[in-house]
């Protein structure tokens, strides 16, 4: 098995709440995320498939396959928009990076053919980040 | 002349339109970053003052005195923030990063008093910065 | 399951050297990191939680409480200190980045309640890290 | 078990294709990276190695082995080098990422007593990284 | 004034010789980037621009002006090249990344109009970079 | 005139007092840095040289002598020390970053013949540095 990851970065704006709590609630789980006029970030996504060699091009996967896949299924839809109003894989969900990070793997996963999604990792900044392998990990 | 700078983190959301161009206009000039709901960035703001060694101390200037000056003055008013709806000093500005550079030179400079502000830089991404070092120069 | 990763930076001094050693051994098996007078270095440390989401919030667990739960139990008792004379939870222990992990895991393990830490890995450069995950990994 | 990690820079320079494709076979596959003449990547190689703690002296190898292994058995055989021309562990092969970590994996295997190799990591770019933990991972 | 930079990167191969010189006084002056078959780097380059703020815009020069003219004048001629043998604007100089800024600077300072070429930056690694302001500076 | 930067990476210990002053004062003025037991840093240091093109090499000066320089007359006597007690050409000054940059702007001054030094600049953490380019600039 090899894993290959593809890294890109993307900016967005957000803001975290939940309807169905109060101002109050809202303030107090989200704090400055809860910005009534939102607030955003440059966000890196790091894609990782995992494969069997193929002896013929020494290669798992062709980068620019991954680098494309995640383009036109990913960046074109977030990149410079707002994630609570124009994302439609987002709509209803709260825009955490842990809720996009299982949205992608949803998307992704059954995209790719003779590989298998392995990682989502998704850092909101240098400090934070989140990883997703799956519902079975 | 001793140079000390400080970098700060900040995110924040915008939208990069002119009221008074039409749609068309706008959207040609500032392309994905004028999306009507706006998108976002985590912001890298440095800033730079220059001014004598105190030899007793060994300093120019305390770098805590820098890092709360940022923070009290600037961090505080724009971090977690949508910059074209909660930013005061941004008011009636487009919150393109070059704007963005010399209101904060405007705030900063006349809060230092035994040094000399040198410049404001900012990073929008890894790829992209401003940087603005007062109107003479 | 869900992995969300915080990361801190902090500056800290130390000696490598085992009081058991003679000095000759010291400086074969540590080498400039026996430096009588001690070296430092700005260590980053990365905590790495997993959980299930919570599906109210979108989150696993809030990223502050990570944050305020680092600052408060470990950056605050290494952050500008000297390792070996300086910090309880290091007292007997030659303060290398292996026995900092294994001490901070010990630390933040008992704290954490409604998810579980998955992971410590402490940078003490660019080109040196080390990872934990536990007594059974 | 402790995992540690050390990173190295090299550059090099390769070309990929495959002498059994045809010239449109090697342009369809590997792109601007079959270049006739070549061109070349700043490459960064992780080693990790997991093992027991020595409470003698608070590691689990001595990093300054490590760093010395990687430099002589990898670093002076890539460095500097044309990876199609130059490198015997490479003759043979196309010098893709994967192949490279399957090939620098079975060099550093046997090398090493104390500790057992647990992951090769090399970044062509920041945008793309392969990982390999050998045969059964 | 206000000074914008923009990044980008490329990768690509060269080799460091003199035909003038003999193989020795090559190897003593260039050493191991004197390698016959060549080697490569991920080289970084940042062009920063210096204008007037234009009020209606908010900035000097948008953005994506100097990215396509850096992709179209700059980038698609020398990323995933070798720079001896492929790049017609370094055709008889030494690709070392002095000359690779002079020759950049002579290439987009033509073709600004509204602003002013201020530095072309190189760096061939993390460790090494080059900066090149003109003629006169 | 083409600028040309080295930069390498050491790590000390410092502990920031006046020994003129009361520990009141040492305290209100280097608060944690000033820490009895000292602490450390990763430093950065990077050094600019400025000079003419030579046209036979395409260099203004050999990196690899700006690497063995800043190695032997830099590198080798601060790394993996304590700024306080180990460094000869640092004894009677406070180790601030400021005076560390002074000091290794009057060592290298005069080490080099066919070009001139600009600049001198020392991080101290990924926030704060310090740039020096000497007594008249």
């Amino acid at each position: 098995m090899i894993y290959i990851t593809r890294k890109i970065d993307f900016c967005a704006s957000h803001r975290l709440f939940n309807p169905a709590f109060t101002d109050e609630q809202n303030q107090a789980i989200f704090g400055p995320c809860n910005n009534p006029n939102g607030h955003g970030h440059n966000y890196t996504l790091e894609v990782t498939i995992k494969g069997e060699l193929n002896p013929e091009t020494g290669m798992v996967l062709n980068f620019r396959f991954l680098k494309d896949l995640i383009k036109n299924e990913i960046a074109e839809k977030i990149d410079h928009k707002n994630l609570n109003l124009d994302v439609p894989f987002l709509a209803g969900s709260i825009p955490t990076v842990e809720n996009m990070a299982i949205k992608i793997w949803e998307i992704l996963e059954e995209k790719i053919d003779h590989a298998r999604l392995h990682e989502i990792k998704i850092y909101e900044s240098d400090r934070n980040c989140v990883t997703y392998r799956g519902k079975s990990k």
